[in-house]
């Protein structure tokens, strides 16, 4: 088994947690969930990590706190659609050339990688990039959930910039985005290369301190999302209801039973868009839900009247097994519950709302209200 | 006035050509009728040269075979649609913040400024960055005319590698290229940026030696340029018909002379595209002609028949004055003359017909055949 140490006694390899492939099974099915309907497909991203592990390399998670303040630190993930990142599998070593890419750019060695979104396949892919690159993924994420841009992670809300950043994609071409004059801009830039390169790629945003990521990484995200697997997984195996058990665990709300009666998606602009129309089980039909989506899942309505909207969290599962139902998955007759839960603090600030809430989204008739905890 | 010098005795500053506004209205004129409809708006990039002069920077052209063999050359051009160019002005210092970004980089000092294409602005653009730089711009250019995609250069023909390469926007945003996997995929990449960028950037690429640019630059680019449009102001100044004596200086041959009656012209995928249809001035309608537009004039057509075609210049002048009109200021009713240049041997053979002939246009259709000349 690969050996994880620190080159520069940036942390202590004795708080490293070591994954097994029954770990990946929990945050497969966890950081479905934080998903919120996107990140990309993390059964794609289970099979990556998996296969690493099978070829000897290890997978360890540290404590984000226990990183030293001058580490340097890159967050990596995908960027592009859902939809394609199913289709089109990756070369594999895409983020790997993304941190050495940056690191020749710099002249630095990285001490570890963050995650982008704990949301979906991108949770997989920081282990896997610092799998191949042996440095350890801190517990802790820039979303709490998935986003469907760049601009929409608490690094970029609290004042890093990204760029210079590296983009890579399946064919083997770099990208550097050297300077943008704005978070918003370097989405604009590398969200028109990704589409120019087939729509999935993956990107490395320029190097974050450890001091930084403690401050304003949204924490033990990894820990939050391979106990919420393990919590589905349990009520699996015991007959309970894996919904209630996910409610109970985050806070979370049930607000709809239902089936998907329309559904309108498409790929547009890089992105998966669209529509959920929802009708009750038990309300012969009187009950409806909508769900709008971008990448992820926006805003639910019930019965007309908005319930949830982002940055807090809407949840579609399979309403028998507790797991989600990503938005490429999506099919009409689907059983569904729709379950909300709270997003974390740093998300509800007034500069977070800003870019991750209704208005973020373009969506101005919208004002966000935050979820009432269970 | 700027003094321009060779920092490492890469050449001769006698050897140098001071250019003055004088020969700057007849680069326009010139630049203007070997962009073929394109390569941007001349008017607008004289403008910028001139203010530059005014200000007391050198405008300085060294004859490419003098430059020594070991110098660093960098081609930089504008990229985009030309009807951006004309509706939004450059900032001005994109195509210096490209060059930096390349020294930067790559840790070295250019010696002469490359220019990619000498049809319309882009002959201009050359002059700008290099007067900024303190260096020269060389007589040559990777075209001998203007083509509308990036990979469409002798340097990239022949084997140049035009990553890692810089593009820089009107906003301030530097992407830099790093590796692309073919010369198409940097293109496509580049383009899908600068549609995202608004349309219309400036684009440097990586440097070149001086020894690659003597074997495989379209030699005299710019004495070429500058002489036709003294040849055109000799036949206005002297009431003789300036048609004419284009096509004698350059070899040419007037395929046609009618007026505009139809133009289908739009926007896509970050090109000026469309189709131009005219009819015989002398013929009572009867004579007819069409020009298929990317950007650039790329087919003509004669009573049905495929008369000249791309990378042969298909140039359309205004009937009078014999000044090119570029295909943003193409209109219903305008009597024009179009006029064809034979191009250089270096774009007819095999490998250049590959990329700058009708198949490297996606017009399967289409056979070149050689403009023979008058």
């Amino acid at each position: 088994m690969q050996e994880i140490v620190s080159k520069k006694d940036y942390f202590d390899p004795k708080d490293l947690w070591i994954l097994d492939e029954d770990d990946l099974i929990s945050l497969e099915i966890g950081a479905g969930i934080l998903g919120t309907g996107g990140g990309g497909n993390p059964y794609i991203g289970k099979l990556r990590a998996r296969q690493l592990l099978r070829e000897g390399y290890t997978l360890s998670i540290l404590p984000h706190q226990k990183i030293d303040d001058e580490a340097l630190c890159v967050s990596v993930g995908g960027i592009g659609a859902p939809l394609v990142g199913i289709e089109r599998l990756r070369e594999g070593r895409e983020g790997l050339r993304c941190v050495r890419a940056l690191e020749a750019h710099f002249g630095i060695s990285i001490d570890a990688i963050a995650c982008e979104e704990i949301g979906g396949s991108n949770a997989m892919e920081p282990l896997v990039v610092a799998a191949l690159t042996g440095v350890p993924v801190l517990d802790c994420d820039g979303m709490g959930r998935a986003f469907p841009e760049m601009q929409m992670t608490t690094y970029s809300i609290y004042g890093h910039s990204s760029t210079p950043s590296a983009l890579c994609d399946v064919h083997g071409n770099v990208v550097l985005f050297h300077h943008a004059v704005s978070e918003l801009w370097h989405e604009r830039m590398a969200r028109a290369c990704v589409v120019a390169q087939g729509g999935a790629s993956t990107l490395a945003s320029s190097p974050m301190t450890g001091a930084f990521i403690k401050k304003f990484a949204i924490p033990d995200s990894y820990s939050q999302a391979i106990g919420l697997g393990q919590v589905v997984r349990a009520a699996q195996k015991n007959h309970e209801d894996p919904i209630a058990a996910i409610c109970r665990k985050e806070k979370g709300r049930k607000l709809f039973t239902g089936k998907i009666v329309d559904l309108k998606r498409h790929l547009r602009g890089g992105f998966v868009r669209g529509e959920v129309q929802l009708a009750g089980i038990d309300s012969h039909g009187g009950e409806t839900g909508s769900i709008l989506i971008q990448n992820e899942n926006l805003v639910f309505h019930h019965d007309g009247e908005m319930e949830c909207c982002v940055p807090d969290l809407i949840l579609v599962l399979d309403v028998d097994s507790g797991e989600a139902i990503t938005t490429e998955m999506l099919r009409y007759g689907q059983r569904v519950a729709v379950v909300a839960l709270p997003c974390h603090p740093l998300l509800r600030s007034p500069e977070a709302l800003e870019v991750v809430g209704p208005k973020g989204f373009g969506l101005d008739g919208i004002v966000y209200a935050p979820l009432k905890e269970a």
